[in-house]
């Protein structure tokens, strides 16, 4: 009987751990066809370490439940790329470490970078007929996977920006001056969770009134026209922003006057299209103008994670463990959505070959003409995503209790 | 019979509506006592206008206890600042609108700047022999009012910064490279809020590593070196800080060349004292540096809401409408803790001359010699005031569903 192990890697959500959860507790339920279920500390990077956990020792019984509300990456993460070139020798020296600890079943959460872990993984052992099963496990609040509905963490990302963007709306309205709040959110290529503040609004034309995705060439002309254009409505204007909003030439907004650097995969570190636009509208219109970051918490944040969710994530988990056990391999879990109203989904499983690399953006056809908002059809889409409440555990301090790595 | 008209003023908190629910229910009880119960719609300044409501029309029934779970200003705020000069015609002015409605109770739901607001039209009724009574409801985030022993609004503000500092902490543990995360906290002069983040520990020696407030002064070298002895305990390092931070002389961190960039007209892009230590530990340390500014969901997040300052909010609220019954005026609500294990309070009134235009600050003997952390004394002080969980309505859209002036 083989073991198998399980690994997290890329950014962190808040539903990542329930991938996790779903996974390691199918694992440890399928006692007559798995032996032990470990976990890689620090993904491929910390297993290359030798660091590993046996799940039934660090989270014995039911300390294994707190996983489902516990937000980051319970085993760690990395950004480790595995090298293009199979012929590489931590291909052998991988496997041979899978061979020491009898690993039959691979599962790796993450995103697209992860996905091209799982993808070289399996193409390797197929080059030297291992047996080894590599099922990769869908995670990232981009919600920029392709071949899936949606992917885990994107329906709690997308309730915590929804929701901190109806309170900042909010509180923007408790003085009666001009005022306009520029809202900077995550997406570097792929709009989804800037789109996701679009669930804000409690009536058609409520705030935020403009949102721009970096789907579209953002002019800063047009823009300004825009707001002014607001002021008709209501003396509080929010714009809602992604951080990767770019002209027509491609120059990022936030490159216009800053200093950007490149992390290992190479993808621009962006910050700051905020601010710069705050400053173009108070220096333009002379209005008040202020701007907010949603930053880390939108990833991080367990306070609106979504039960819709958290309860997919754990059964796509669940769905992984038990593909593997039927022998296949290569493959990523995804949901497909059958029925809109009511929502419904099933999952599948689709070749990480087709997924890894690439990028779903928000369609086209969903965006204004002008490029200032989204259409119903995105609201249609999102709104059973972020449906439910979870409670989290409170400790005896009053604060959220998580789970840790000793 | 006299009626009562309450206000809000100056920035909102989380819970600055369940005072108004407390002054605007208990008004509604008394109706041997109390005609109407108007609210004053942009506080002061609206009032001025002419802009009321009635709260039994706009909030009928049990829609009143909406307004516990609503963030913001319900009412609408103001930062209109009536004259020192007595003799100034607002006077006679405002309170001829108060005859007009016949108004005999005022309640004035702020900070120090909305004490100073009662203190005057206390001072002016008693000049003119008018037998209107004017009482203050405190709110702040700051918890800077003197004379309380803290304020409605920081319990939930404290309970939001510490939960969020504990997800952040999180997030930057899940890789292992060397890192510096800066989270800038509300407070320009007094650090209740910052210091708020030690809550987030779960033991001696937990990140945040480093807390600084605007109470001490602030040494950019010395803060580097702690930052460096912080990597012999963790790789991940996260300090939190004040906006208000400011150095020996007392020029605010902030104002430190921190260019963040120029906008298109040449403009200097200031950015928050967060911002400038980012940087400074990058170029100086050569390690991963990020910052977050935690901003406006400080006060305005309904998602972390203490039960404790709620329902002290609330009650607070209710006190004021009695003892304006019983002919007080020109006196402020105000917390007195009678007992710490098990946490109790008494609720008396101060008088608002010996309040407005005054901060409470951390105290000095609760501060680390060096400025760097704050000590046991505010975490067994703060604690009780960031219990208990506030269940939030959630509306068919599957968000807070909160309640909205027409």
């Amino acid at each position: 009987m083989k073991n198998m192990i399980v690994g997290q890697s890329g950014g962190p959500t808040a539903a990542i751990n329930s991938s996790l959860y779903g996974v390691a507790a199918e694992g440890l339920r399928q006692k007559e066809f798995i032996g032990r279920v470990y976990g890689m500390v620090n993904g491929i990077e910390g297993f290359l370490e030798g660091r590993i956990l046996d799940f039934e020792d660090a989270l014995p019984g039911n300390t294994l439940e707190g996983l489902k509300t516990t937000p980051g990456a319970y085993l760690g993460s990395c950004r480790y790329k595995l090298p293009e070139d199979l012929s590489d020798p931590v291909y052998p020296e991988l496997f041979a470490k899978f061979e020491e600890l009898q690993i039959g079943y691979v599962f790796y959460i993450g995103g697209n970078d992860s996905m091209d872990t799982v993808s070289k993984l399996s193409r390797y052992a197929a080059s030297v007929n291992s047996d080894i099963r590599f099922i990769g496990e869908p995670k990232t609040v981009d919600n920029d996977l392709v071949l899936t509905d949606h992917t885990p963490g994107f329906g709690s990302a997308a309730r915590y920006v929804a929701s901190t963007v109806r309170e900042i709306v909010i509180d923007a309205n408790v003085y009666e001056k001009k005022s306009v709040t520029i809202i900077e959110i995550m997406g570097r290529h792929a709009g989804w969770l800037t789109a996701a503040s679009a669930l804000a609004r409690k009536y058609k034309g409520d705030n935020p009134l403009l949102i721009y995705l970096p789907e579209t060439a953002f002019d800063q002309e047009a823009f300004l026209k825009k707001v002014e254009g607001c002021f008709d409505k209501t003396p509080n204007v929010i714009v809602c922003v992604s951080e990767g909003i770019h002209d027509d030439k491609g120059t990022f907004i936030c490159e216009y006057d800053n200093n950007v650097g490149t992390d290992t995969f190479g993808h621009k570190m962006l910050a700051g299209c905020g601010k710069y636009l705050e400053n173009l509208v108070r220096n333009r219109l002379g209005v008040k103008a202020r701007s907010v970051e949603l930053n880390v918490s939108q990833r991080c944040s367990a306070s609106m994670m979504s039960a819709a969710d958290q309860k997919e994530a754990v059964m796509a988990g669940e769905f992984g463990v038990r593909a593997a056990l039927r022998g296949y391999t290569g493959k990523m879990v995804a949901y497909k959505r059958t029925c809109n109203l009511p929502y419904a989904i099933t999952l599948g499983l689709e070749d990480v070959n087709e997924i890894c690399n690439k990028e779903k953006t928000v369609p086209m056809e969903w965006i204004m003409e002008d490029g200032s908002d989204i259409s119903d059809d995105f609201v249609i889409y999102a709104l059973p995503l972020i449906q439910g409440t979870v409670e989290v555990p409170m400790g005896t301090d009053g604060l959220p209790a998580f789970v840790y790595r000793k």
